[in-house]
């Protein structure tokens, strides 16, 4: 939730306004959710949203802004941190899980606008993001090879087997499935990667 | 395409209607479709929509039923399947990325009704089929590992870094970046994996 993420009491106007449009625009769409029912939802007064964000347009272009934010502010932190390759890619893809059950909602919106109908909302490069957040793995990667922590091989394929492994434990969640991926799950998984390149294989079992 | 999959010569009437209504529920979302627009694209008449499938409803089930039965077919296939576990989880996972090649639009058209807001289209059970395949990669590390061929461990974190190798494969075809992952993309994805529960680690370089 947008409201969680910045406050601890109870979230004011303007986070119950971007908690309450994600919502709405993943139940009935972005072009069949009106203002009216944003503000509703929200408890607040036309007014109120005019004022914080100018338009439907606007409030979603916050939400969504503020989501890529939240996950590039982590890739930035990402490339500063220390310690071995292995160390810091576990650490960027339980950091991606979290920031993505926090911004579940959000996220959902961002998948439907991007492989469903443009429905007029305005667009946003999710690809820009996802790019960056390719390289940054594929750079530790390679970092890893280099300083022989790693066997050398296709870094590439190796970054996008991670990119993969993220992504299947999130749309476990998004998914309305029995088996969702929990944090646990999500690092036997990285486990199974990392030990594909690796080159002194972790023990396992 | 629906029709390529059916027939080498020019489609025909319902196979350019199963084509072209999947175009456009992309495009402009199923709720936003009409008969018409679908009739047009298609160069029919309505009549021909109803004859083949009864209404707009109709022609949605078929697309998603169509591709789904055509996974689910591959799925049995794999089953029955003699060869090394390794040969095996190959053999599946690339005949799942050409099958998705072959039916991007209506992949796409079900991530979109999966994602997105229903928007009045008929549910369609994709979990089922998801756990379905899931569970046999699952049950092929696990015979892997039975004999030997792979290192004992988690066989379901095997099965999800699996899926989720070719899950960015075929996302990267729904995405419109740059960066396609083709099918020797997907297989150094899979070796990465491979690697991480081989007995005897596959040479890279």
């Amino acid at each position: 939730m947008a409201g969680e993420s910045t406050s601890k009491t109870r979230p004011n106007g303007r986070d119950r306004l971007l908690a309450a449009a994600a919502q709405l625009f993943n139940r009935l769409g972005y072009a069949s959710t009106s203002v009216r029912e944003i503000v509703e939802a929200a408890g607040v007064t036309k007014p109120v949203l005019y004022h914080y964000f100018g338009s439907k347009e606007g409030i979603y272009r916050e939400i969504v802004g503020h989501t890529l934010k939240h996950f590039e502010d982590s890739l930035r932190a990402f490339r500063e941190r220390a310690g071995s390759a292995r160390e810091r890619i576990r650490h960027l893809c339980n950091e991606a899980f979290s920031l993505f059950l926090e911004h579940k909602d959000e996220v959902r919106l961002m998948y439907s606008v991007y492989y469903g109908p443009p429905q007029g909302a305005p667009p946003f490069d999710f690809d820009a993001f996802y790019r960056s957040y390719v390289t940054a793995i594929r750079e530790v990667v390679e970092e890893g090879m280099r300083v022989g922590e790693f066997r050398r091989g296709n870094a590439e394929a190796a970054a996008w087997a991670l990119v993969g492994g993220v992504s299947v434990a999130l749309e476990s969640h998004l998914c309305e499935t029995a088996g969702n991926i929990d944090r646990r799950g999500l690092n036997e998984i990285l486990n199974v990667i990392l030990s594909g390149i690796e080159k002194t294989r972790t023990k396992r079992d």
